[in-house]
């Protein structure tokens, strides 16, 4: 299925904030000819520096390649740089983050127009963008034969994944993992407080805080996925919700005694004790997943 | 400092729950003399079958070894068994789960009384103690001498690590990292409850959520500890608050498309929000913890 590039294709990149150009010159230091745009002219400089075309208006930077990409600062400024500009017959590759209802829309709107739409969820920061070995990457989701037409030219600034014909998937697979993420942060936050008022240097906690949350991850991300798709949540289950429920006590108890305000860990101990109460005791916390569906 | 014990060393065991009879059996299987004690009689007898000797009471199990284990419920259940026993000159491990100040008031009560203390907080659940390899180890504190006097009998079970001669410094570790993993489980919770309508299998994020999550983990850890403990809440930020903020109104638009409530999300965003109206956004999420305390 990979098409053999045989050199770098040419693309037009609109959009050049702190991601925007560090995508730009990903693509000039691969050696793609490329053409920019930006709202603000003097940002194109150091890409134009390096070789890129300045495109005087938007609407020239679409007309100067086949492949155009945008990444602008939201859905709503896409469609005022998108708005004069004739995407027919483009494939465009639209970077800007969304919710996964706004791609779907971009994705008919750029149907209705003649053009191809790939969205895209940046899983990076600007400095990992085009540095081998980063982790960079994109989730991207559209037509399959776009991504794949697209494969060797997307995967040059980040890894490329391609997760769903629906446009609407690479935002929900980005939204998911950074609503994970702050998760994950509240509750180093509230860990980290316990510790506010001690002698102990908080880098002491940093180690063994990392490698409980980073040993826990793949295992419990996979045993809530495992019980969600088999709807028995008690399967394989080595904490139950009636020991979590009783363990959320001494958490609640200690964070008293440390001054420690609750509302970071209340939220979800509210939702465990629902489903305990429920009659849900032998089973692991997959319930919680339910009661958030409104 | 590590003392070279040429032979097992004899301990009595208080508590034959899940927890406490795991540890007697890695105790019995790695050759140690092992006395043992639990309210319930019965729940000894798979212990007395591999050679353990049952104490027909508490006070019984206490006088029947210089270094006493206790694993019990709660704290209350530890004061109802060491009530009518005789502690004066022993070393006692107290491996029930409790807060800092409990285990800082037990450790006063049994100096009290002649013994020295040292407080555990397992990190592990029962099917892992005994196992090599399995990750399982135990937070110790108290007096670091009493820690290396029975450092190879505490490390049969599990891994030990001391971790401050104040007794309620095993209890916070533990408390900090059991908070952390709620917020972990509660990001992910919210990441799978926006999947939940799709036609998408759980499973296809399990991978990427577990990644994501893991990979971040030592570095967030990491910054903020470096930046609680400098002061300089903006050193090397990549994502500032700002940035974040208004990450947060993608993440809340995406929840509300997906039929997801907000509630696990909400205080740690209304807490980031706090601080950079406070004049913050350059940044990171540290300013977080402090707004926690009380
Ligand atoms: N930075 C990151 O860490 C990161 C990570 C993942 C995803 N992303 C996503 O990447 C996209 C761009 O982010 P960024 O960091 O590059 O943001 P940024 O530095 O703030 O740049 C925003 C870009 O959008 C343009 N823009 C904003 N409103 C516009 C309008 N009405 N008309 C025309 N142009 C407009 C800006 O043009 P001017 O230069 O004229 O203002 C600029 O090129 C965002 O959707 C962001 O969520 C960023
Ligand atoms: N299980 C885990 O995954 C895990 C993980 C980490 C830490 N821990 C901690 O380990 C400790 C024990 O947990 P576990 O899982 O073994 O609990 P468990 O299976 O419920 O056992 C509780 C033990 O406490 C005894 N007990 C309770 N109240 C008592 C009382 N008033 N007087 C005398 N004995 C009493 C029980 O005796 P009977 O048999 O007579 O009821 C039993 O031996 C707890 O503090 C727990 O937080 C457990």
């Amino acid at each position: 299925m990979t098409t053999i590039d045989p050199a770098p294709r040419a693309l037009s990149l609109l959009g050049l904030g702190d991601m925007g150009a560090a995508l730009g010159h990903a693509w000039l230091d691969a050696g793609h000819p490329l053409t920019v745009w930006n709202r603000t002219a003097g940002k194109a400089r150091p890409l134009a520096a390096k070789g890129a075309t300045v495109a005087p208006t938007a609407a020239d930077a679409v007309a100067a390649a086949d492949l155009v990409v945008v990444c602008l600062l939201d859905d709503a400024s896409v469609d005022q740089v998108l708005a004069g500009t004739d995407i027919s017959g483009k494939d465009l590759v639209n970077l800007t983050t969304g919710t996964p209802g706004e791609a779907r829309a971009r994705a008919a709107w750029a149907a209705e127009r003649g053009a191809r739409l790939l969205d895209g969820g940046i899983m990076a920061v600007p400095p990992m963008i085009g540095v081998p070995d980063s982790g960079a990457y994109v989730f991207y989701s559209g037509p399959k034969e776009v991504f794949e037409a697209h494969r060797e030219t997307l995967a040059v600034p980040a890894g490329a994944v391609h997760v769903g014909e629906d446009a609407g998937m690479a935002a929900l697979h980005d939204v998911a993992l950074l609503s994970a993420m702050l998760g994950m942060m509240s509750g180093m936050a509230h860990a980290y407080a316990l510790f506010r008022r001690e002698k102990t240097p908080p880098a002491r906690l940093a180690g063994p805080l990392a490698d409980w949350v980073a040993g826990m991850a793949a295992s419990y991300a996979r045993e809530l996925a495992e019980h969600l798709e088999c709807g028995d949540y008690t399967r394989d289950v080595t904490s139950n919700l009636a020991m979590m429920v009783r363990a959320n006590a001494t958490l609640l108890r200690t964070a008293e005694e440390q001054g420690v305000g609750t509302e970071l860990l209340e939220p979800y101990m509210r939702l465990m004790e629902r489903r305990l109460a429920e009659g849900h005791a032998a089973e692991g916390t997959a319930g919680v997943v339910d009661l958030l569906l409104r």
